[in-house]
């Protein structure tokens, strides 16, 4: 593994440095190529330093560097605000790191508007790309993955924003999941090829003549997780809906599962039985948690940015960091890019 | 109970009369005040009535009517060809059977965009609805229900709209749910107020200045079945894609429960304890498997109109059936029209 620094905004989320400085340690203690730039309001950081000081070797200490930052993007601001008021907050200098070249990719939990927005104008689009998105990468049930775009970055697409997600998409998942002309559908209310938006119509005609791309047609909401696409196409709205109603099922049959019995005595004796019984089907659905599953990218930049959830949990957040600094190893901008040029 | 006609388009879905024949059988043997109109291909009928010949008695076969129709409408069929082509179809008779009260309601598995413009046509959207909607009740993981509209009628959403569809779904669920002043939420990708299209943000504040709606604002996909609303508001395309989403979510993890055991001789004793442990959280699983919960319902219009899955098996149409029956009775339509004069 290659030495690499990642800029983090350790302010973004619904809590802050209580989970991201956390996060931070333990990304550097499992990648010792790793140093991190933290961003943030070193009163907050520093207790929770303190607290974990008997942890820090001086090995990872000096792969951390605090740069104190009092002002932050409020996940409540509308994006023309934030963006007006974003100079010296920890998002805005953590992706200004990316761009003075200091840190080779970002990460934050942050106000998912203000990051898009001062991504596009501080590290720009790559040529020819008109919009970034936000992709995360699926568990399917047959395990394997999918990666699906756009998440909420762009409510509003058209047929090209929507054509350009799926050429973006496509390299992406070459390049993540190790696929070779990786399948590639848009989300769609039916099959039928006179169903959805004019939108979506329209780029399916797109999709389906570039032949550089494995089109497999429209897919509905019921078989996100079964496998038959690599690559999910749709807009940041439907988009962002589809993720959370999956996120939110899969936490609800986990809480089914692990806790509301009537009956405690039994409960050691079903944990056994589903371990034996299940142990790959359980770790599926465990893997679609948003927990074990964070950290989506915003693609199409020309470094890597990478969003955590906003109620990301210690264990999540360090996914987060952990997913940029593959993403930066794997030069996914760099593919992307030559795969657009192709 | 009353005594009720309902008239059925046999030839929808993606089955036809091998799924609805039987499931009309069905309904009628589970509800002695039940009569039906099939409007379908005889020669397409007939076998399946051959076929259960044994299990219909003459009380059966009298509340029994099939009116031969050849002509269908395709599911591949625009709204547009569809509606042109409209005269004679299965779909269209069944309609028709309600205009002229030869029957109280109607249903049909098949195109939706067709029912809905048919529906709107020859039944008309009660005084003052813009656009009629498609509604389901979601089981939620509380034990409740919930009711949320629209779920793929109409999928371009104005605020009017919007408000509409909140006005119509807080009357459906105090009726068909038997509550107070139901919550209402707007389906949205944040909950802070900044988040949305302008359609939706503008739709929030048309319902909150109404006080005789509950309004407890925006929901996200991982809140559905959570029970935090009892009206779940949102355009048909975001609308469908939550649903099916859930619908293959809960289906996927039926289908890891049910069968992909490492270890067949433990299946016994997993499933006793699993019984024992979780009988009434696996209920409200299974609850949401689209099987056990068919028949989203046209509402806004004057009369009574479910739309079944497509893919619906014998059981889900029957219960499709079942849903028609009991909005007659509970007078539905009346009870709308009702609420908006308040």
């Amino acid at each position: 593994m290659s030495r690499l620094t990642l800029a983090l905004d350790v302010m973004g989320g619904d809590i802050g440095p209580r989970i991201t400085i956390p996060a931070s340690l333990k990304a550097l203690d499992d990648d010792p190529m790793l140093s991190l730039l933290l961003f943030g309001d070193s009163r907050q950081i520093q207790p929770e330093l303190d607290k974990a000081s008997d942890k820090i070797s001086p090995n990872i200490r000096e792969r951390l560097v605090i740069r104190h930052v009092s002002h932050t993007i409020e996940n409540s601001q509308s994006v023309t605000d934030a963006l007006r008021h974003s100079k010296g907050t920890s998002m805005r200098l953590a992706i200004e790191a990316v761009q003075c070249g200091e840190a080779q990719g970002c990460a934050s939990g942050g106000n998912t508007g203000a990051l898009m927005g001062l991504a596009k104008v501080i590290l720009q689009p790559l040529k020819g790309i008109q919009r970034p998105a936000l992709v995360s990468v699926l568990p399917t049930m047959d395990g394997n993955h999918s990666v699906m775009l756009d998440l909420g970055a762009n409510i509003d697409c058209d047929a090209e924003n929507l054509y350009q997600f799926a050429l973006m998409g496509a390299i992406f998942a070459e390049n993540r999941l190790n696929l070779v002309f990786p399948r590639v559908a848009l989300l769609n209310i039916g099959v039928e090829a006179i169903k959805g938006y004019k939108s979506i119509r329209e780029a399916s005609e797109m999709i389906k003549k570039n032949t550089a791309l494995n089109y497999v047609g429209f897919i509905e909401g019921n078989y996100l997780l079964n496998g038959v696409a690599d690559v999910i196409v749709s807009d940041g709205f439907a988009g962002n809906v589809a993720l959370k109603t999956l996120e939110g099922a899969a936490q609800n049959v986990i809480g089914l599962l692990k806790g509301r019995s009537r009956n405690d005595l039994l409960k050691p004796l079903f944990g056994w039985l589903m371990k034996i019984l299940f142990r790959e089907s359980y770790q599926r659905l465990r893997s679609i948690n948003p927990e074990q599953y964070n950290g989506a990218s915003l693609i199409g930049l020309t470094s890597v940015v990478v969003k955590s959830h906003g109620s990301a949990n210690i264990n999540a957040f360090t996914n987060a960091i952990k997913d940029a600094a593959l993403q930066v190893r794997q030069q996914i901008p760099q593919k992307i890019l030559d795969g657009l040029n192709k």
